[in-house]
């Protein structure tokens, strides 16, 4: 099997961990971050920008490709990689977390989920093992089993169900790999995604088994769902003390830049988020010294980059004036500049941090981040707001 | 000044040239395709994208950037050029075309042209004079003489005094270029438009006024607006054979690759067309073999580029049944990828037309052009329309 974890190093006064994952779609280091490129490309952006901002991974939604151009077209252009042109690592979803969340009817059984398509309405079904099948004939490298994602606030007794059909879908989802590789196929790793919501002692249970089944690494799922940071942070401690040490960890749809940052101080090795790439279309980005809403009329004679610490294509080229009047034109090529500036500045801060762990000064890395990031030092105009001539 | 135009051939059985446009930006070899960067951003592409299909100047419009953002807010980040990172030439219209086909109101007087912003609505006056401070005020290369156009089909009377107009017009932007340079400013290039619409008496009236004018080219104004191919060849014909040899001819408009071809075997060497990039962003290209939909359900498995013969990034890296997902998916790097391609055609065509002037085989180029196009060899899908599994 290609697939090969290794740690470089471990933080010593916190549980930040460096690290490399190998892919036969090369070596991703980690703390890592997924650009989600859900419909077979990372929204506005080519594959050669993704690697100029340093992206050797990206997350691919299971759910959206075998709906639209479906598993054959893209098997039939051989496999995701080369129909997108990527020639990086690919981490596929089980396509159950869109299931649950854009089908307009769906039902969960034991068996699995059967659900209507959101695009054309027509009735389909995925079970563990359609989830290996679909993501095996997309040529993932790293393909998630299909779990139950319970909402915030959902009764223990469900909360408790869903763990059980968790654990048993993950069996079942090693089991059709399993087969697979005796045909030839399923050379892709498998990782197992904890749950249990919010709920310690049911995360602990969900995992006592799923601990003790052969994934190549672990998930953290049902979380970044709405319960809160704090919580959110705390269950993240609690699963990383669980899981081994020798297997990427990776949070499943946490992405802003203090959670990124504080999750990997508690040993999360690998991110996927939407949201730094979906407000950076909508005209907000993240910067060392914060969030900047560039479309803002305040900008609109800024001759400043972005974020002037960054060294990425957007920053070095154009001014927030000329962003902000791209965006108050509806230009496409605003969305474009702002994307490039996210994913890089996403994956610029993932590659400090692993140099932080190297160097053993992971805890000073994240204080200093922390203080930059809500200093907001470089967020307002230089001279104060400055007037429109022409409006918005 | 900056500005100077020099032929390096002339074809020897076609009217056809082959030259060169000094400006402060860089050279122009002629003929040019000059893509249109309405808003300050050539839609969807990036500087760097438009200098890697060898864009070596592009055209904005007057009317849009002086609404917004506005010649102030463009003056105070360094002109247009720095203002959208653009290191090469810039053509800057009039502003009048737009006026008088986006206004919701306008009234046209001796005077100038009074109109309503079509984004707010909002009263604004633009006389010739006016026409020459904004352009100068954007930083252009070259600028555009305020010319009053009528649609085809205007009655004889009105053809007349809009060619009047424009040549009054004409002499007052001159003047105002004049005005300007006494005071250090106005070091752009000037170039007079003919008019006349379809009237080629009209015309020749216009031209001999315009032609006493010390302009730096001349433009053939009032053609590609509905009155088709055939006439409009007649006209380009016509005011080439009137206009000097020594200054560039600028087609204004006329952009489809058969037009193009035809029109520089004619002695055009200018062209602006939002054609290729519009038809591009909705999923139609030009290629080598004609006009390729690629939207079409018919491309979902074909494996080839949008054209073999083309060298662009997009034909390099991605498949049609890609592309052809990406419409379908509405992602907005389809959009992107087909643009690259259409500004990448239009100028390997206009350099091959050059490099055939040069060589003195004008005529057999753009026999061998218009069978490749009208051939539509590599058109179809290899095995016939293949199925689509996913539908839309």
């Amino acid at each position: 099997m290609a697939f090969h974890f290794e740690l470089d190093a471990t933080d010593t006064t916190t549980a930040a961990r460096a690290g490399r994952v190998r892919t036969s779609h090369g070596e991703v280091l980690t703390p890592a971050f997924m650009p989600v490129g859900t419909a077979g490309s990372v929204k506005t952006l080519t594959p050669d920008e993704l690697s100029a901002a340093g992206c050797d991974i990206l997350l691919a939604n299971t759910y959206h490709l075998s709906l639209r151009p479906g598993v054959e077209t893209v098997r039939r252009a051989g496999g995701l990689h080369r129909f997108m042109s990527w020639s990086g690592a690919i981490l596929t979803d089980s396509g159950g977390f869109q299931v649950m969340s854009l089908s307009p009817l769906r039902t969960i059984t034991d068996e699995g989920v059967e659900f209507r398509s959101h695009l054309d309405g027509s009735r389909s079904r995925l079970s563990p093992e359609d989830a290996i099948r679909i993501q095996d004939g997309l040529g993932t490298d790293i393909a998630m089993s299909l779990d139950e994602l319970v909402e915030a606030d959902t009764p223990p007794a469900e909360v408790r169900r869903a763990v059980d059909r968790t654990v048993a879908w993950a069996g079942r989802g090693l089991r059709e790999r399993a087969r697979l590789r005796e045909t030839g196929a399923g050379g892709m790793a498998l990782f197992g995604i904890n749950q249990g919501a919010t709920d310690a002692a049911e995360r602990r249970r969900c995992f006592e088994q799923l601990g003790a089944m052969p994934f190549d690494g672990f998930a953290l799922g049902g979380l970044w769902v709405g319960e809160g940071r704090s919580l959110g942070l705390e269950m993240v401690e609690h699963d990383c003390a669980m899981f081994p040490a020798d297997r990427p960890r990776y949070l499943m749809g946490g992405g802003h830049p203090v959670d990124v940052v504080e999750a990997i101080g508690r040993g999360v090795d690998l991110f996927d988020c939407v949201l730094p790439t979906r407000n950076a279309r909508r005209g907000t980005v993240f910067t060392s010294g914060g969030r900047l809403v560039v479309k803002n009329a305040a900008y609109a004679n800024d001759p400043r980059p972005l974020d002037p610490a960054c060294d990425c294509y957007t920053c070095a080229r154009f001014s927030r004036a000329y962003l902000r009047h791209l965006f108050a034109a509806a230009e496409l090529l605003a969305m474009r500049l702002t994307s490039i500036h996210a994913v890089h500045h996403m994956i610029r801060l993932v590659r400090e941090a692993r140099q932080a762990v190297l160097e053993g000064r992971y805890a000073a890395f994240r204080a200093g981040f922390l203080e930059t990031f809500h200093g907001g030092g470089t967020l307002q105009p230089p001279h104060g707001p400055a007037p429109s001539p022409a409006g918005a």
